[in-house]
């Protein structure tokens, strides 16, 4: 996990530690869902936990700041697993600042962080960070996961497009051809692992590095994960859309507390994230209705997100009416099983050997690569269909 | 119609007649989604209005008191329609209150009202009207639907289960063997026209009556337009079930102002549209949270219905977090375009000579008859597949 | 306190003994607002605890599930005043059944209970439990508070009118003359204390002990503590009134999940609570509104309450608008401070030696004894008014 | 009224033309309350209206658009008030562009607006226009309300300090020293008349001004009406307050969809409002929560304004709770008659020859001149022991 022990990727490992202990249920992971029963993926406990980060704040701290901020998880939980935490705890490597913006450069601790001296050796050291960890646990599969913090939106440069020119830009010293996100992306691929972007930076939509993972056979996925607000979007817009609906306007505002809102309010990351919540509603509903989404940065919150949507719609006859909804919600959790589910799904790829993007796994993603389908539903078939072929 | 001047038989009125005159778009007419072309439906001018009611309330009246109480439809369209509704009118004949309760005795007019001798008598008397109304305007179907005011829970009886028996009964003068609402629902198949029950009534869920539309071929279904909550319920309920959240609980409150609200001040008559409203969630979720319904008459609030719905539920790692909302609907206006809906693709089942439940419309139904699949996805996945074969 | 140990009483057991040690800051305590410096109250760290309980779960244990369940309180702060607690424990005498409906006795441990021959053996015992505790720890002044589970509506007798027929009412075994609620109240008033009900039960709404409490000079208060929905309510409305905006309807509906609203699912005992709610709206708004107020038991929500209301009112021009608001509190938490603020002033008063209704603490209520204004503002600045006068 | 053929002022002028002909109700004037009787307020069917407007669409255009587009007001009341309306017509002069900014100028229509040569020319202009029209009406006082399109923040200068160096500025052509609310305001003093600004723009807010309505013995109040999200905010934050609720965020989002908003989709004008907007919780609360103010343009609501505001509290033991309302309200017909209400208050004061800042209205306002209280009973109390002293 890229942001190891940030609040999902913290989650996550309390989540895969407890699995493990089988001291909680399956809710949560989708995986678990009749539908997946023998479609030999891994067991959540056969997850081995590793990653990059760069602030220094362990896992058991993360996880028990958690609990003593946001009233997540049981303190009998934490404590059973904190054994577990600290031995995973050596599996994290200090993260990259490569190509990263001042924001993120000021949650870096001192220690954690690396000043790489091209990007070009960033991905190197990290690549070699991730066989490394593979080998010394005898992984049969790495998935490399972006948790880290939004990045603002990237510029697109021409040595983007063919990996031959990525190549030589990132060798550069200084060079800042790709964001962060992308160079953690390359590094995966150069491995051979799996790469997810969870979040909305730019990851892996980087035509060169997709060119490269085709080139090793390497399945990848995002962008940014389908938890809240978005997911219940993308179930309600189609019920406007199925009862011919016209939705008129649909205004939500989003407030949290957590480091994720934190960043947020710099306006340019916080655009990248709008315009990832913005997107899926014209796909839906086929018109362009009045839409606004704003984001607020609400400390007390902590790791709870509140989203109010006011949706306003005409019906027949000409009758507006209208549909409000909040969603009250603590994200690392919300975010932490998905995790999960999309570590078993893209081993199970890797497995197989199937690279490129992994369009079946659209449902969980805000903008999924490859797919112009938000519908939740029809995305959710599309998925059925691929585990029952394959 | 049956209730054929009431808010929602009203505004279909006005819709047929101002689709007749192109005075409107489409918006809310399920059956324009482009899903729809070219599958040989009726055109929804086609349409002809007629049926039965006890009140003496005329249509354009009905239509005024909508716009002038609950703010609905423009003032121009209901001028421009205003003949039209008015030539319907006289297709317009006097309901029996043969079966029916205090409640709905109460709503009567002297005049509108028919004190049938005997069910039977009741059930030929409105078959008789619907053949000759078929007669008269020479139509090639005709659909019957049940749009009257709900009634409380039915008695089963041993006589409802046999067509013979049934009608060895319904000759009894005063005998309550069924609720005026079943009476109409044989009536319409005894004139062989095509049955749909839009209420909670117990309508044509007699298995006698569907043994005698069996036998004549006639096409039928229900039960209780899912309109407004309760379809939100439907795309709801699979999103937490395709996330494997536990739903702890789900309680809506519903209020509203109009003729049904003010029926269902009744608390048995209100039993019944809770029953038929609490039934969806264990379907879809799998499991049985804790639910509570509650229907308040508003009066203040005319034909608005405002529900507020509040969903507990629990994610990864025991963590509780929940999900309002709130609806805020014009009852008639949006029951109405599913009643053209309806006539059209009922329409379509009598031209091509199928009888039976039309298992395929359940995406309309908070109760759908032969159906237990609640997800509206899943519903309207049958109905595309059912329209594309047929 | 009556009922010592339940969800109220343990967290005001829990905050007294977190403000002697001095972890918790004031919030949340009305009596520690500049309003009231220098207004001779007594310390709340030198309150010391007791009570009767009819189950057997100690402090301890109540505080604990508290937080286990409804994640309240910091398991620190639970820690460190465990001590306390246990020592309080040593003060809570076994309850009185007498009186007492089936849903109360369901709820009662043997062993805690007790079955008193007589309503006048009741009283008797309790007030002698009373005076004992009150040497034993050497108090000034004991107030005694009602925080029992809600009791059905009582029976109006003509013996509840006289202390002299009460008196004689009261010596026969197995009479229900009075519910338990007000056989608490004649036994703090015998035994001198202040007595305050801070339940919709009927406690010492009866004439007679009024009578009794107006001999020995004792103060009083209740019904009922304005805690959430109704404490907004009395903001809320007097601002429609200020603008002369006309309330048509405004409906309510409550959930919880805490024993009290278990108790609540007997129709009776909710008609209790029901009644209590609904009072306030007509004073303040001077009309009568269309209401209705609902309380659903949701068991997943713990001692948390949801409120959700919905008001419609007129404006202007014969315009219709609505607000909503929902409120989200955790009931125990918000009612334990103004049992510490309700106990200060009552010892205030006792000092003084004024006996009588504490009219002055309208605004703690929401059906204040002696006080027909429900307005919160002008309540509270008859509050200020008293304070500042003696 | 200033911008008299918007949507407050054109809904002023059909309520008083309805008034007069006692087609409706008092239903929102708070000036008809109980506590106004006998305090010799002019009549509101004695008013007569007029005023300056740069935009050319007429009153009953206005009013009809509202109607038509926001389902505001009954169709009979608009058409029996029109040929009143339509002589109101008579009295309505061009507005100044002298210091509008882009947005402003925007609106203006040819023929209406005019150009006046300098600053000074223009209040010299519009005093002349508002004395006319008295004369014309002999009229015992005249009221002047700004109504107009909110401003952006305006620069403060040296010149705004002094009424001499004030009008020396004014005479030079082009000068920009006061935006155009200012000019109105200048020209309601020069003209005798008291003024009252209804917007967050800066008008009477300048001490120059101020100085010189000293001066003349002319009354004035403001800034920006107090009417749905703010009128709540100034009940709810006392009750916190009172309550000793510690409030840590308070997030509000407002969208609406009327010139208002339109005009808000500047930052820089939105900016203006939403200062005025986020004034008084500190003021209430007397600590500084966290606050978020967004205000979206949602073209769909027309008139009508919908606010979602979350409030997060921290009660007794450090227990987090929150609270929601949303505000579903018509901004023009909330607005109206508490512009009747402010012209009777200040005629009053024009006859007693009271000049100066009107303290006592503050309840009125958002962010009331020379009035720090924000607290809606504190406020209103004020006014109550205005009227009853005067």
């Amino acid at each position: 996990m890229i942001g190891a022990c940030g609040g999902v990727a913290s989650t996550v490992a309390l989540g895969v530690a407890a699995l493990r202990k089988r001291l909680i249920s399956a809710t949560g992971l989708v995986t678990e869902l009749p539908l997946f029963n023998q479609t030999g993926l891994i067991k959540p406990g056969s997850i081995v936990i590793g990653g990059h980060e760069i602030r220094s704040q362990p896992l058991v701290d993360a996880v028990d700041a958690l609990h003593s901020h946001a009233n997540l998880f049981d303190r009998k939980l934490v404590k059973m697993c904190a054994t577990q935490l600290q031995a995973w705890q050596r599996n994290i490597r200090c993260g990259t600042l490569c190509g990263a913006g001042p924001v993120i450069r000021g949650l870096a601790d001192k220690g954690s962080r690396k000043e790489d001296r091209s990007p070009a050796e960033a991905v190197e050291r990290i690549a070699a960070d991730i066989a490394a960890f593979r080998r010394r646990h005898r992984l049969d599969h790495a998935v490399v996961i972006n948790l880290a913090s939004s990045e603002p939106p990237a510029a697109k440069t021409a040595a983007q497009a063919r990996f031959r020119d990525l190549q030589r830009a990132l060798s550069r010293p200084g060079s800042r051809v790709l964001p962060t996100s992308s160079l953690y992306a390359l590094a995966a691929v150069e491995a051979g692992c799996a790469f997810i972007n969870f979040t909305p930076s730019l990851g892996i939509s980087v035509p060169a590095i997709q060119e490269r993972a085709g080139q090793l056979g390497v399945p990848y996925m995002g962008n940014d994960g389908k938890t809240g607000e978005s997911l219940v979007k993308s179930v309600l817009a189609p019920m406007f859309a199925m009862r011919n609906l016209s939705v008129l306007s649909w205004v939500g505002q989003n407030i949290l507390g957590n480091r994720d809102g934190a960043v947020l309010k710099d306006p340019r990351t916080r655009l990248s994230k709008i315009r990832s919540k913005d997107k899926m509603l014209s796909q839906i509903i086929g018109s362009k209705p009045a839409t606004a989404v704003s984001i607020e940065y609400v400390p007390s919150l902590d790791d709870w997100k509140v989203a109010w949507d006011f949706i306003h719609f005409e019906g027949f006859l000409g009758t507006k009416m209208s549909m409000q909804f909040v969603w009250q919600g603590a994200d690392s959790v919300l975010a932490a099983p998905l995790i999960i589910d999309l570590t078993r799904l893209a081993a199970r790829e890797c497995r197989a050997g199937r690279g490129g993007p992994m369009r079946h796994l659209a449902c969980f993603f805000k903008d999924p690569i490859g797919v112009r389908e938000h519908n939740m539903f029809t995305q959710w078939q599309r998925l059925a269909e691929h585990i029952a072929r394959q």
